[in-house]
């Protein structure tokens, strides 16, 4: 467990120093500052006494125990430290010091010293080429980091790749008045993990909600496993920072093509139901809402206001993010009527009235935390001078000592002249929000936790089908590897999807042109036939295909043309001869395999729909029924799907069971680097659903 | 002008209080406060003195001038005052008492009753039911208003209808430090209306930006007519609220259907080049970067940082809002390389690295600056404790003083640790923000609007066509009306059409079913036949429609089914042999009147698009060829029109040029409640262009 890293009992600053513009200075103070209540080793060669403690010429030199040690000397000196460090039993170490992985093979080697030294002796390392660790509890605080801001206590717990954002995120919520209670920014992770500290911090009782900061994940593998498990417990509120970036990837397939620099993250976070956020002040926010109130039950919120304009900012904001306004219950309303001042509103947004005192918000609070069909309630507040804004934020504590529902206060004010209403509502515990589009957005974030937390996509049932054929499948595919090509033809791909028993249209393959007539009466017209060479891969573009042929003669036609290009009648040239499927709803899925993460799958609308409005989902395979629903609804032209212009619907099922058995595929065959199922032609009817096109690189 | 209402040299307060918590009181104190240097007259028939000021029985009784009087007394009273005022000469007042229009018929006789006194009087009235007016102009100040938040001096003016929400603006701008210029909040408007406000900020030299709150527009077309006077000049951002409140609306139509609660006025701001918004914060944000910087010449920013994670977010905020992130000149990149520390980033974003001081910031900002592909520069400083921060602050602050690109800076401090840095930067007029994102949306609304100046959207063009009969059109609207009908029927349409030169498909109209056979001819196969009666106006729902009918056979078979239902053969009933148009691309064209703004003019691509995505673009009658433009590309899938695939374009000429004839059909038949063109099939050749099926409502 990583109990020395966050509450070590003693701390020793190897590089400790008396000039105050150093870190090594800088530490020993913060750790004064926030009353580290164990003994302080300044260790310098040179100094006997560093900033009012005694300084010791070498970690060895110390004489009791030292649980944690910060290391700020020089890179290259960093291994001998670790050899004393070993020697001494220091249990972990922080290494602020830069110069390993990040700049390259000499910085690598230096690193994988420190590590095999840290392994060998028994030696938990934080860092190198990080900021620290900080811890509020009382019993034991702890500041080993080098930067400036003074944090309180509280119950949220920051985890970032990057110290800068880690840095402005606690910042901003010191800045707001909210306590933390653990931080870490744990630089190139070279052994204490991501995935390891948001484990430590699943099982403190004081964290209720985790701040976690990304930039890339070394192991999203792990990642998944760990935070997956997490946060049905305790959310985690995630921000990945270089979304725009454009990274390496692959872009040979449509799937690829339709990637942004940031899904890969994105997937991830969804596949383990971290709460995404792209803006570093609602991450911060959203999570003193996490930090001191409940999750709500549903949907529907109660909004309370005593002037027109942020009532409706607040119904804005609130609808546009998915949440109902919800509509009382008649008993709630009669009470509000009957206590309430006779202009008052008491249909929600229940406006209580600029004039509303003490007494009027106490009833509309109570009334609507009651009502059954308020699952949160959102209280605005302008402050009129001629009120006793004071008697008001009383009962507000009062009230939220007992309310069982979440409570989000948006309080419009002159800061200074009502500190006092301020502080009381703060000391409550319900977050006190400047803007109703703030308390909005928090309340969005908590309803989408509670809906993630009550449905099953926590728990994901792993769906198997027997009845593949996975050993044919591998042969293929080890075929095309030995033979040197990086794509499977045509007919080798549909007979993986017919192992797979993937549907695919009806189809014939013939190697000789003149075959191709006598060999029609199995598909019948109209058809579709296609040149199946290995190198063609685009198809349409060079012409290697003939769509909706009617006729023999036609088809006759399209042979006469064939046979005059040479190129086309190469030997190990097949041809292809499928029925060809009209009046169906076409979709895409696609699979990718993303190094070090497994396959991103996609789903989206054929067409037009992936071409033009790239309309998409992704979700990191292995997918369970519960995810693949989750897809198919999630794209905007579901709609299509389920039925226009009194359509009927598409086989759903057949449409989710196409999409585990690719799933599955996948998962058998890590060899697949790219799949693209493009088009599926989908119908009402189950047995009419296949795949038309497919085109698969290893 | 309104210089009597922000700029009295006297002002009465009529139901001046001498008891604190009342706002006869707060006015008086406010006045006081801010340091009103005319006299102050308080009104009251009791009290001798208020506040310190020698009061008087009525405002007939105050011996000197009075400019402006300030009106608190009950609203049965406001009639016999205000014929007091205009017997004393008042030149304004502002009505704070509500139970006016807002309350119903008994409240609107008492405003008209008011407003025609103030005619009568000369008295300029503003409200009733409103907050008042503020002015922070040294040699003149004035608080007219009963609110208590301290302003300082600025170049922002607010104007809201909402006091709710004009209030927390100014709060919010309060409590940043940033000053404003004027404020107002006129209620019902009943005399002084919103478009005049702006006309007279427009000329207000130290009003460098307006922020406008709109609630409904009681005059769009005025507001309009002055506001895009204005915004070539002078920036307004405008919030709407109330976005997804659901007005009345007509939903007979496509277009009416798509409008969503804040179309109209959404399209308002459009139209008149107001940047909109819909979040308090970002506007208050973004207005300090109008009010102290200059505008983008273009969309090329430069970013400086000091640590990773903040440059990273610049640049995905900013890429995300449309800027470019600038390709730095060689020269530049070898200036940086030889000034700032070898390990420093000197591509775009610029790391100057954590230990960079004063002299590597001036040199990286001067840098930027002066490169000719740098349009802006946002600079990120996290401010490490062992850096002459203040020395960099005042770098900042001096080339500041000559820079003619905008400059906009991110300080990620601890506030009380480094509050001498900030007042530096601060005082320097580059405006601070707390985090890259909100620095980089308010660049981006800063480099829109920068856009938008320079094109000729401020400048718009009349088209008009010479070719259409006015005459006979509204022959066909006037006839319906007569006949008590609603919608034209389609041949009538297709007639309105013909009149405005709008190319529809070919089509043949016959009053017997028997005339059907001979009457092809003219059209050819494939052909459709339409049922063409008045009440029929969903004509595919309700079988009055056959599609593609290839032969004569079909078109028999169609022709004794329509005769085998009696109601399809009525007297007045006709029917319409049309060419059956294919593989064309649908676009529809719609137009809607609403009340009080004219038509919205809507255009989307045709069927499933419309449908499932939504995907359409509305503006305000009469249109300009760059507004059709810009609708035309602002579709998501304008793609489609542009050609995929491989596919030619569409004649886009004609599509505008469609458009601006349905434009100026609107314009001159302002009976036209609804009109849909939908489909109108459109082709690369010019020619086939066509509009297949149309539907007026009158």
């Amino acid at each position: 467990m990583l109990d020395k890293l966050f509450s070590p009992k003693s701390i020793a600053v190897i590089g400790a120093s008396n000039r105050p513009l150093t870190i090594g200075y800088r530490i020993i103070q913060n750790l004064k500052d926030i009353g580290f209540k164990g003994p302080i080793y300044p260790v310098n060669p040179k100094d006997p006494e560093i900033n009012g403690f005694k300084a010791y010429p070498s970690i060895t030199a110390v004489q009791g125990n030292v649980d944690l040690a910060h290391i700020v000397v020089k890179n290259t000196m960093v291994p001998q430290i670790m050899e004393e460090c070993g020697k001494k039993g220091v249990k972990a170490v922080i290494i602020n010091t830069a110069g390993f992985k990040e700049i390259g093979s000499d910085g690598i080697a230096l690193e994988n010293q420190v590590v095999e030294i840290g392994r060998r002796q028994g030696v938990r390392i934080c860092g190198p080429n990080c900021q620290g660790v900080m811890n509020t509890e009382e019993s034991n605080p702890v500041y080993a980091n080098f930067t400036y801001t003074r944090i309180k206590s509280g119950f949220i717990s920051i985890l970032a790749q990057s110290g800068g954002v880690g840095e402005v995120i606690n910042q901003r919520l010191s800045e707001l008045g909210i306590g933390i209670r653990m931080y870490a920014s744990n630089g190139n992770a070279a052994d204490v993990s991501i995935p390891e500290i948001l484990q430590y911090w699943a099982g403190d009782d004081k964290t209720r909600v985790i701040i976690l900061h990304i930039e890339s994940l070394a192991n999203p593998h792990e990642f998944i496993e760990v935070a997956k498990r997490i946060t049905p417990l305790k959310p985690i509120l995630g921000i990945k920072t270089g979304r725009t970036e454009l990274g390496a990837r692959a872009v040979a397939s449509h799937t690829g093509s339709l990637m942004k620099a940031d899904t890969a993250v994105e997937s991830v976070f969804k596949k383990c139901g971290i709460i995404s956020f792209n803006n570093q002040e609602d991450i911060c926010q959203c999570a003193i809402a996490f930090a001191q109130q409940p999750i709500p039950q549903g949907r529907s919120v109660g909004i309370i206001t005593n002037t027109g304009g942020p009532g409706i900012i607040t119904t804005d904001e609130c609808i546009e993010g998915g949440l109902n306004i919800a509509e009382l219950s008649e008993e709630t309303r009669t009470h509000l009527k009957s206590h309430l001042f006779p202009e008052a509103t008491v249909s929600n947004p229940v406006d209580v009235l600029a004039t509303a005192g003490p007494k009027e918000y106490a009833i509309a609070i109570e009334s609507l935390l009651s009502d059954p069909k308020v699952d949160s309630v959102i209280i605005n507040f302008i402050t009129p001078f001629f009120v006793d804004c004071e008697g008001v934020a009383r009962e507000i504590k009062r009230i939220s000592a007992e309310a069982k529902k979440p409570l989000l206060a948006v309080v419009m004010t002159d800061k200074k002249q009502w500190a006092g209403t301020l502080e009381i509502i703060k000391s409550s515990g319900v977050p006190v929000y400047d803007l109703p589009e703030t308390a909005s957005k928090a309340l969005v974030a908590l309803t989408r936790y509670g809906e993630y937390r009550s449905s099953e996509l926590g728990v994901r049932s792993e769906v198997m089908f027997n009845d593949v054929n996975i050993a044919e499948t591998r042969k293929i595919i080890s075929d095309t590897k030995k033979s040197g090509r990086e794509f499977l033809s045509l007919g080798e791909a549909l007979a993986v999807l017919y192992n797979y028993r993937i549907p695919s249209a009806k189809f014939v393959l013939v190697e000789r042109l003149e075959d191709i007539p006598s060999a029609v009466n199995y598909v019948g017209f109209p058809l579709v036939l296609k040149v199946d060479a290995p190198e063609i891969i685009h198809k349409t573009e060079e012409k290697a295909v003939f769509l909706n042929i009617t006729t023999k003669e036609a088809l006759k036609d399209v042979i006469d043309n064939i046979s005059k290009k040479p190129s086309r009648c190469d030997i190990g040239t097949r041809y292809l001869i499928q029925e060809y499927l009209t009046g169906g709803r076409e979709v895409i899925i696609g699979g990718n395999y993303i190094e070090s993460l497994g396959h991103l799958i996609m789903f989206g609308l054929g067409g037009i729909f992936v071409e033009v409005i790239k309309d998409v989902a992704f979700a990191i395979n292995p997918l369970s029924r519960l995810e693949v629903e989750e897809m198919i609804h999630s794209i905007k032209g579901f709609k299509i799907l389920a039925g226009v212009r009194g359509q009927k619907p598409v086989d759903m099922d057949k449409l989710v069971e196409i999409m585990l058995r690719v799933s599955q595929l996948l998962n058998d065959c890590p060899e697949i680097k790219e799949i693209d199922l493009n088009p599926i032609m989908l119908y009402p009817e189950k047995e009419r659903c296949s795949v038309v096109d497919v085109r698969i690189r290893v």
